[in-house]
């Protein structure tokens, strides 16, 4: 199967249902409307919903079943994206070749448009996914993902870090939360939402673990060589070469937790060697 | 039955489950733990999750089965107040005599504290409402009173309103989505998670929008006493001998709201009428 055509075609379906879950620009009061909008259909290339989908293929699943949940990931993403930015945090002014979303509309509306975000995804989820006790374990898990003992307790740890003491393991575990549970929860879900078993479910959340970090070091790696962001980074710790090849022995043994799936893994076997591989 | 009696017992009973919902101080990544538990730690009234209590008595309804959605509806309370106080939002150094979050913590672990109060209220929700049903249920009907045709549509409205434009309308509707909103999602929440009729949830629905905006003019005829916030609040476009008549005629509607439940709602009608009395 040809990588890039499935990633495009899956994000032309993760796009048109993200349109038809999000409130309109023209609807009171606009400038929120049009804030979140603006930063969700902002050429992101929806790796976490696609992660999620590609895990129910392994089981049949029909797509419709998992595209809320998928579509509540990218949400969450996106407020995550919208926060980190803030001048109080990472104060970027450009994400994607646009202006970030505090630098368009205001620090105040960029606020709101991330809470706003965070509970759109929520709306979806309980409103979307249809069986009852599945949707509730959905939610269950994603907000323990991106808590404080997930998604913003690595944020917490990456801005609070003090340049002199920091050392490898607290750069992990700002790699395995900050990045890392958005992304390995989604693969979670995408079995719990498809019958998988416990098994099944474990399997696809360590691969998701695994890509995750990896991730983050092919990431590292890419700002390295742009000459951005030194510092706290896999290359400042462990230099270029020793961080490609934890990339890529992340990525083995992440390939390794799909043995059990046969040929319907074959997406995300090659998703995860597209991750070490890719130049942007 | 003793109004003051009555409030300071149910505080009790929240602090004291809210204690056992949030992460100890002690747990990793110690400082945002700190901040939440130092925002939700500090002298609120717990108004909201009351509320919700005392619509559950009407009906009868164990406190037990009430008590994780009136602590979820207090977190994000108090998420609001602390996004809220922000320096791109309303900038205050004091709330309740004590340092605001980003004053004590810092603007970035104030942002963070906000997302993470948010977080934790669905994370109770999805856990600890034990009917899969109501708690999707309730899950829905907060995140549609919170989002941006709700609270954050309000607070939006509120940080956009143009000085030389503003009219009644506009602190209207900021006065029923910034305030009222929760407050009225709380009473119908009580509502529904004791299994009231839909006229019923519908009553105490609109007992709740009606004690909310009599809530917010009250406030605004303390804060015009003490000569803070001038501008957009009813003393401004009432004056105060008519926002007094308005408040008044609103606790006096949200009574008749409350004709149907008999001396079961003694307690709502007598915090409806506090909502009026009270001196600060």
């Amino acid at each position: 199967m040809n990588l890039k055509g499935y990633l495009s075609a899956k994000k032309k379906i993760v796009d048109s249902k993200l349109d038809k879950y999000m409130p309109k620009e023209t609807e009171y009061p606009q400038i929120i409307h049009e804030a979140v909008r603006y930063s969700v259909f902002s050429g992101g290339k929806r790796l976490r919903p696609i992660l999620m989908l590609a895990a129910g293929e392994i089981f049949l699943q029909e797509e419709r079943i998992l595209l809320p949940a998928a579509c509540a990931i990218e949400l969450i993403h996106n407020y995550s994206l919208v926060h980190d930015d803030l001048p109080a945090m990472d104060n970027d002014e450009y994400r994607r070749g646009r202006l970030t979303s505090h630098k368009k509309f205001g620090e105040d509306i960029a606020i709101l448009a991330g809470d706003a975000l965070l509970t759109i995804a929520f709306e979806i989820l309980s409103e979307e996914v249809k069986d009852s006790k599945l949707a509730l374990r959905v939610i269950n898990l994603i907000s323990k993902a991106i808590g404080t003992f997930g998604m913003i307790g690595g944020q917490v740890v990456d801005i609070s870090w003090d340049k002199d003491k920091a050392e490898l393991p607290e750069l992990e575990f700002v790699c395995t939360h900050k990045t890392g549970a958005l992304i390995a929860v989604s693969l979670r879900i995408g079995a719990v939402l498809s019958g998988a078993t416990k098994r099944e479910e474990e399997a696809l959340y360590e691969y998701g673990k695994l890509i995750g970090i990896a991730f983050q070091v092919k990431d590292d790696i890419l700002d390295e060589k742009l000459d951005r962001e030194k510092g706290f980074n896999y290359p400042a710790f462990l230099g270029i070469e020793e961080s490609k090849k934890r990339a890529e022995d992340l990525i083995n043994k992440a390939l390794v937790k799909l043995d059990g799936f046969g040929k319907r893994a074959d997406i995300l076997r090659q998703i995860a060697k597209f991750i070490i591989k890719r130049k942007e």
